[in-house]
């Protein structure tokens, strides 16, 4: 559903809950995929989303309601929902999701959940929780079609109509050995491509890729997008098939890793969220803004080194602006180029120094013809004063190194990061703008003084 | 595979390549997956390549390691290649890859290969190659399983052993009317499930998602990552189903849209790539920067205005990093937020004042608190000084402001761009930048002739 289909939905459904017109409600609800109601929830009101929810009839239809909730949304909601109807949806919905949402809840509360859910279901989940944070155990789903190696298609088929009828994303069958350890895959289409009668291990694919349970979930998901996989089976230690990542997982991951790299980038917390409080915002934010304000109040006592110049020629303060601004953005453009070249594996550390030779180059370039177009304000504003050229000369090299060296550290930092295992994206935003101005006003004042021999 | 095991590969390929050691270069050609050896291309040159390439016996090997090569490695790669071979890929090719890489080559190399192919396999391609870029037909793969409504399911079991063998995702099998327009689709699953004299009509799902071969490619990605769907079939304006999108194309969608955000936002061109030349990575930066030189000018004049100011407190421009970098910090902060949070649809255009009240909300809270430490930082700097106290309280509210309207054009302006359908991403960048700095510096020569009097 598009963007304006969506929302003419939530103002028709808006409407209709203040009018209280629970029989239309109905109607839409039964029509509206459940991840379009995900959406609608977003707008809604928690006891608004309560009256919605006890609307839908169908269970799995909740299911996929919650699990597509976002995580402010949901905590909004289970502020308003009887703990017995989560219980209820939760022993339905799939341990993967299921494990994320318990995740965002209060200790206390998740563990009421879990006590009321069903055993065979809680544990499931309670296993998954047990796995760290962002690591393939923690994403992946603990069902799935394990079958050993002497197994006909025909068999096959008739296990998937009855013992793994409600397992989610069918479309790999994993064969295991007597230890359940993986020993190959087949997929669906295969299935139904060979003849009934031939065992699994004939026609299966031996050479597998598979993940441990500790592998970092952006590692997975780089895999299935390079393999184009649907789904990559999780074994443990001793090759035991615990579980597959799906690729419906995965497309989460990559456009989270995303979101999160730009927000490290702009110096804001990783996984910042619009929609929380505005002190908590602010605390996320403080920190990088306080690195900048240390790097303002050095180019500050800096600046304040150069009082007599200053004092003999005050129009050298006009230029400030300009040089810390020229080179803060080359700098941005560089670490920006290189930081994501290295997230989408573009960059390689091995490539560093063609890498920051050539951003080095180009930062030479622009530094050039903006170090001629300033030095030309320059003389224009001031040729009558005395020293114009001078100082037209000194404004337009200060600019020149600046943007030089801003290249340079923008693209040198994320490299080296990187090579040190420091996430670049969280380091370089920070690092290389508050260098960047200090070195800008120093060379500044530097070539100033100099230049016009004060 | 790890990105250190790709590392070994590509220098044990390289080192072999050197030795001219056929036969272990073959040996590991034929156990290393054709995605992997798309990456090792990036690390070889032209002729390793071609060695290498005419070492892959398999034709479909050769096929996959083709379309994931990257725009750059391709275009080197059939400088040294024979025509044929290329030809014969293609041949093998699905049709949307093929599009795709022909897209890259120039046009007259781009048709002497489609003259080439085999007539039927061209005129897909060329196809695909007529809709516009960047829109579901441009992706779409045209072939897929449709049948009629009326087939059972034993007889589109049989139709995918036979027919349909080389269909490249056969997750869902599409049913068309007579005059082939769209009514119905049932998963592989369903198939396997049902009993085999069903026919399609009772057990197919008929609320069915599709998109218009025009539709936004962005659009197409977003619909399959809410919906969790494999596939999403294309119709044209008659509802006839002409192809279909799949989930392993959508997933490179997501992550080049994000990508393309970030280089936005850093004002280098959406499709900077890091491996172009220097020349054209100068050209494209160029105008950015051009927008924040002249901020830096307007600056500049803003200060020049102030000179007797400057005359009596030269001790004024020392402030002037610390202030113009603190707004710009919180600027991209904000605009970073709103941005990311209208691509990902967590910020929704509707909630336009709310989310700008915040932004300003919190601008005014850290405003508050820099404003107190640069303060402080003033007093005791100078507070031998006469008007030391005024000094301190006008930097202060001078950052203060600063912050808070920063805060307030970051987060307002990309929304205004995004309600006029202006991309934020790109406009955001230097327009947030730019003004912040002219408005901080502006401000705080304002206030501190205002206060000290001058």
């Amino acid at each position: 559903m598009t963007r304006d289909r969506i929302e003419i939905l939530v103002e028709s459904i808006k409407r209709l809950l203040r009018r209280g017109a629970t029989k239309s409600l109905q109607n839409i609800v039964r029509k509206t995929h459940a991840a379009d109601l995900s959406i609608v929830f977003r707008e809604l009101s928690p006891t608004g989303m309560n009256t919605l929810f006890h609307m839908i009839k169908d269970i799995d239809k909740k299911v996929v309601l919650l699990s597509e909730l976002e995580e402010n949304t949901f905590l909004d909601f289970v502020k308003v929902i009887a703990i017995d109807d989560l219980v209820q949806v939760f022993e339905q919905m799939p341990a993967d999701d299921a494990a994320e949402l318990l995740g965002w809840l209060d200790e206390g509360m998740a563990d009421e959940i879990l006590q009321k859910m069903k055993k065979e279901d809680s544990l499931e989940v309670e296993h998954l929780m047990s796995y760290g944070e962002d690591t393939a155990g923690s994403i992946m789903m603990p069902d799935f079609i394990a079958l050993k190696e002497d197994t006909c298609a025909k068999d096959v088929i008739a296990a998937l109509q009855n013992e793994f009828l409600d397992v989610e994303m069918p479309f790999y069958v994993y064969v295991i050995d007597e230890y359940g350890r993986l020993v190959g895959v087949s997929s669906l289409r295969q299935l139904v491509v060979v003849q009934p009668d031939r065992p699994l291990k004939e026609f299966m694919a031996k050479d597998i890729v598979s993940v441990k349970t500790y592998t970092d979930s952006e590692d997975v998901a780089k895999l299935v997008a390079r393999y184009d996989y649907l789904a990559v089976p999780v074994v443990d230690n001793d090759n035991r098939l615990v579980g597959i990542v799906t690729v419906d997982d995965v497309i989460d991951i990559i456009s989270e890793e995303a979101t999160g790299d730009i927000l490290k980038m702009a110096g804001v917390g990783e996984d910042y969220i619009e929609t929380q409080t505005v002190l908590r915002g602010t605390r996320i934010r403080l920190p990088w803004l306080f690195t900048s304000f240390l790097g303002g109040i050095g180019a500050f006592f800096i600046i304040g080194g150069f009082q007599e110049s200053l004092a003999k020629f005050t129009y050298l303060a006009a230029f400030i602006p300009v040089i810390m601004g020229m080179g803060g953005n080359i700098g941005t453009q560089s670490s920006t180029i290189v930081v994501r070249g290295l997230a989408t594996g573009k960059i390689n550390t091995r490539d560093l120094w063609s890498v920051v030779f050539k951003e080095l180059t180009i930062g030479l370039i622009l530094g050039i013809v903006y170090g001629v177009f300033i030095g030309i304000v320059a003389q224009v504003r001031f040729h009558t004063e005395l020293l114009s050229l001078e100082l037209a000369f000194a404004v337009g090299l200060a600019v020149l190194v600046s943007m030089t060296v801003a290249a340079l550290v923008g693209s040198l930092v994320p490299m080296l990061f990187e090579k040190a295992n420091i996430d670049p994206a969280v380091a370089t935003g920070p690092f290389v703008t508050t260098s960047v101005d200090i070195v800008s006003v120093y060379c500044y004042f530097m070539i100033a003084t100099l230049l016009l021999g004060i």
